[in-house]
């Protein structure tokens, strides 16, 4: 965004001495700005290739304007003559904003390049993932590697990115703080606190808070942090946000705004929050959407595409059960964003606890999260049976307070952390070997939450034998499934959670075959929870979902709508066409709780309205959809038909099921 | 059964001979008549292993006689004191009925060993398949096995294995012609057939027959052949006849009697019999247990074990689609005796025309299928096309007819099949390399039936996967679950099809989870037909939702109870089982016909009627179960609870699906 006249001053000395000794040719375009204005939002791929070819001399200026445009013409006539027009702009405009930089002869710049990280970060981060952020792992000595590969986690917010040129701004005066934007965003970028008004004595004058939105508190304030260098300016804050401006109704509670003003003080903003305690779960109520927000998120700044409709589940996940979390973890986008190098976005809290997690294959992931649940109970069973050895040493109290570990309160949680942690400063002092064994599985005696994760083609194809195997098992496993309806990390290919009449690879003429109906599948175990949830259309039922799956004591799974890049949506509407799925009845929201049954209630909860619009009108606002109508209308019309009277048998069959009584007989173990 | 003063007589000259040259102590003893007596039935083993420590002076005799009981103590108390007590009368007998036979000075006998197969085997079964069978399969040249590994099928008739010393014999007089007794029959070895009485006039006068129980025919005689030599003396068809001999109501119309004596004579019936042409498919009304016994099993003489619950519906399979029949088949029990060396029960008819078989692998028979299908419709589609392309030398008319490959009615297939001869027929004589091409894939044009077969241990386990995704295709592909609920080839490990509370391999303990319910995981599709069946039941039943599930014109798959000696029952009365675990609700019958939906009817029908007997009436008729009540009876008793609760549950959910009416939206295609 800099200007032709300005630039040169913006770049460090050591930059600026490499462009004078090579005799560099320097030219810039503020290329993000011809493509907002173009109306290609963030994509600048088409202007950047103009001014390849407007500079290089391949071929002559006009002839290489002429073939990008018919390249373009056949590469996106298929998506709508719009997108073409809007590209046919881009190349136009993109010549005018490219201007050559007179280099002068001599280095001026009184600074040089920072650190990669900062100082403040840990020696593993300086030493082994700074230089692989520098490009230059390969430099680093075989030593500095983790012997057996377990990485430190909490790194990635080292990596300051700093990708987007918008960010969103928030204004206290017009929140109502109700968590929306926080509960949806896919890089846990903003975080929430409440505290007492005397923290601020120490604060900026321009930190932002505003009196905690509640009764009785009248010396609380509240605040709404952003990580500007984390964001990738996706926009879904924006749109989530519930709260209009009275006195300028274009503007929310949250606006996009150019970054580079704001962001120095949005650093120093954020060294103040960080040093506010995060709110303790006790004094927190995190059944509701606005008191999640207060949970500190232990999945932080991944490298998942900016609007991510997968990530806001996975980072609910870190803040409901974080601390005491295991995650095996299928491959996939999830794995990928989840546990790439260098950086992990997995973290700790200030506590040190913090979520284990590996990746499987895809063929197995399953199998791999039922073995951590089997490990789990074995050195739970372990531990036990060490405890009960401890009497000479310990109060039978004591030991008996310890070994009811199946707490499912989150009060009756904490008092058991703090028991363990008074056991084990007994347990250093006690002079017997099983006391020192007792140590190595003592944190065992705090309940175990352990998660498989995966998307659809895991679930659904590859993995599928595997977890359906897991879910016989009858073990306490929480499965969440992050359901794009398609390949997405490979790039778009069809899976069985494909949806009839949608475009994907390997299914270009247009899925001709239903979706597997994996959510009845599961039910048909009869003791298996099974919830589907779409966090835009009703994140509170997402939050209760997830929260009794991981009580229930028995397996459990979840499908979770994510919308993605690969159904060729505008990103930051991601959570209005996950609203539509459910309104049309194409993912409605259902929760099936054995746990009922066992108590003589219905189980099969239907958690969405009948549906209020055609399916059409929900899949022709998605690419996916509409380029089969461009390809074969026949055929579209034809799916569609199909495809509508499945949504309305499945509605008739999930209606026919919330029906059922429970059965009458005794309840089930 | 020969005497030791008679039994010399009875040996070929060469084994005679052999025996005096070696000098061999020669005893024998009639190991199944102590095993009869004694309450053994038809096991052995016990006695066998008494007369080798009586004989053999390991252990002086009485030490020996009393290590064998305190080891059959050891072995059987789990499963009874009957058994045991049956045991020591076994041992007790056995040395009664040893008798040495004392060897002459010289051979006597005027007849030697027997050729390894008849004389009327064709070429392959003389060089390659009798040495096989003689032991001497290693000093065949390898020019003689098959290059690609392609068998000819119909060569298991060749074997005869003479297992059986007592066979059923027919009471013409007595017998309705019902036809449950071949229909049950594992080994095909009971054949009818009806034929005008002129045919009689070169048979032997001892040849059975009775006039045909059918109104106006008059001159219609009536046959139910046994194939001696290859049945397996199971007593199947004793249970499964229904009629009593009025004149002595402790005779039904088939009685079990000694072999020996009827051989001869049933060996020149079946001559006879082979003579008569089965009955034209045209001619009988086959959806009907009566009228299908009429047709020719294509499956016959394998050799699975003595009175196995899978192979009368492979059998039936092979009535109804032999001759246009491809299967696919998991490695399982099925695989073993569908394919293994040296002889192949699976067969072809007069005309040449029978099943194409074959086996994969255990994880992926579901995809093996699948491509069996692909390839059957490219080769369709490619005999369609090269048809049309005949137009020069073909009549309009004649293509056209043959262009109609989607027929369902048997006589429209039979005319499919005529107009097909008549075409290559005609293609021989154009001289047109399209015309040869043609030639290659004609007989596609007659339609294929293409079947998966498989046990539980394939399809509710390893093989899950494929299936899921070979159901999920929505090809026309047809499914055939042997369910024995237990790995039963391997020796009985548990599987996810194994029930709660029975006591299996690594389920020693007894089976703490329900079973799956495939049934439900394949209805959830919508466009899968789905049945659960059980000849001991409902025979009628099995037929219709074979005929039903081969008619549908997409994904069907069929779930078939089969008892097992996995089970740890008597044998002969596994049907009688069958009918039990049906009555109990542990295996509710039912069909689901996506084509009824279609056409506006209620898709889901339960064919049994509501448990009449509580599941540990069944249960506990089966030592699977019954281990579980000797060796933890508390144990044994709370999973019975979940159990029936399990079956109470299902059978509420499965009445209210029968209930659910169709949707009122267009039917799906």
């Amino acid at each position: 965004p800099i200007a032709a006249d300005k630039v040169w001053d913006d770049l460090p000395n050591s930059a600026q001495q490499a462009m004078i000794d090579k005799k560099i040719k320097f030219y810039v375009i503020d290329a993000s700005s011809v493509a907002r204005e173009s109306g290609m939002g963030r994509r600048i791929n088409t202007i950047m290739q103009t001014c390849f070819f407007a500079l290089s001399g391949v071929l002559p200026r006009e002839e290489a304007i002429t073939q990008i445009k018919n390249a373009i013409e056949k590469t996106y006539s298929r998506k709508g003559q719009q997108i073409v027009q809007q590209n046919f702009k881009a190349v136009d405009a993109a010549l005018n904003y490219l201007h050559e930089v007179k280099i002068p002869h001599q280095a001026s710049a009184a600074f040089d390049l920072k650190p990669v990280v900062s100082a403040k970060a840990p020696a593993f981060v300086q030493e082994v993932t700074a230089p692989m952020l520098a490009g230059k792992g390969d430099e680093l000595p075989v030593s500095k590697i983790p012997v057996d590969g377990t990485y430190p986690s909490s790194t990635a917010k080292w990596e300051k990115r700093n990708i987007a040129d918008f960010v969103p701004l928030w204004q206290p005066q017009v929140c109502i703080q109700c968590g929306n934007c926080s509960f949806v965003c896919p890089h846990s970028v903003i975080r929430a606190k409440f505290f007492h008004e005397s923290i601020l004595e120490n604060a900026d004058k321009n930190f932002p808070t505003a009196p905690v939105s509640a009764r009785g508190f009248p010396e609380t304030r509240y605040t709404l942090q952003f990580y500007y260098e984390d964001c990738t300016g996706c926009e879904m804050c924006v749109e989530a946000c519930p709260a209009y401006d009275p006195n300028d109704r274009s503007k929310k509670a949250i606006n996009m705004t150019a970054k580079a003003p704001i962001l120095q003080q949005g650093i120093k903003n954020i060294e103040f929050f960080e040093s506010i305690p995060y709110n303790n779960r006790s004094s927190v109520d995190y059944s509701s959407v606005r008191g999640a927000q207060f949970l500190e998120p232990l999945f932080e700044f991944s490298g998942a595409c900016s609007g991510c409709g997968e990530t806001p589940y996975v980072r609910l996940l870190s803040q409901l059960f974080g601390p005491r979390l295991l995650v095996a973890n299928a491959t996939g986008c999830s794995s990928i964003y989840g546990g790439n190098l260098p950086a992990t976005p997995w973290s700790s809290n200030a506590e040190g606890q913090g979520p284990a997690w590996s990746n499987s294959l895809f063929e197995d992931n399953a199998e791999f999260g039922l073995g951590m649940r089997i490990a789990t109970d074995q050195h739970l069973h372990l531990a036990k049976e060490l405890l009960q050895q401890m009497t000479p040493y310990l109060q039978q109290d004591f030991i008996n307070s310890l070994m009811n570990t199946d707490l499912h309160v989150g009060s009756e949680l904490r008092a058991q952390r703090q028991r363990v942690q008074q056991l084990k400063e007994k347990l250093k002092n006690i002079d017997d070997p099983k006391a020192k064994e007792l140590l190595t599985v003592v944190d065992h005696l705090v309940r175990r939450s352990v998660w498989l994760i995966g998307g659809d083609g895991w679930a659904y194809d590859i993995g599928s034998s595997g977890l359906d195997h897991a879910l016989a098992s009858g073990r306490n496993i929480n499965v969440l499934v992050l359901d794009t309806e398609v390949y997405s990390n490979t790039g778009g290919q069809a899976s069985k959670a494909t949806p009839i009449a949608s475009v994907a690879k390997f299914a270009s003429a247009g899925k001709r075959i239903v979706k597997k109906d994996l959510a009845l599948q599961a039910i048909s175990y009869g003791n298996v929870y099974v919830a589907r949830v779409a966090m835009g259309a009703n994140p509170q039922q997402t939050l209760l979902a997830m929260r009794e799956a991981e009580e229930y004591n028995g397996p459990s799974i979840i499908l979770a709508y994510s919308h993605c890049i690969a159904h060729g949506i505008d990103m930051k509407k991601g959570l209005e066409h996950q609203d539509k799925a459910v309104a049309s009845g194409h993912w409605p929201l259902l929760r099936y709780n054995p746990a009922l049954r066992a108590a003589g209630k219905r189980p099969f909860i239907l958690d969405s309205p009948k549906p209020s619009i055609k399916l059409a009108e929900y899949a022709y606002s998605e690419q996916r959809f509409v380029q089969l109508q461009k390809s074969n209308p026949e055929e579209a019309r034809r799916l569609m038909e199909l495809a509508q009277e499945s949504v309305d048998l499945r509605w008739s069959t999930y209606e026919h099921m919330a029906e059922q009584e429970p059965s009458d007989f005794q309840p089930m173990g």
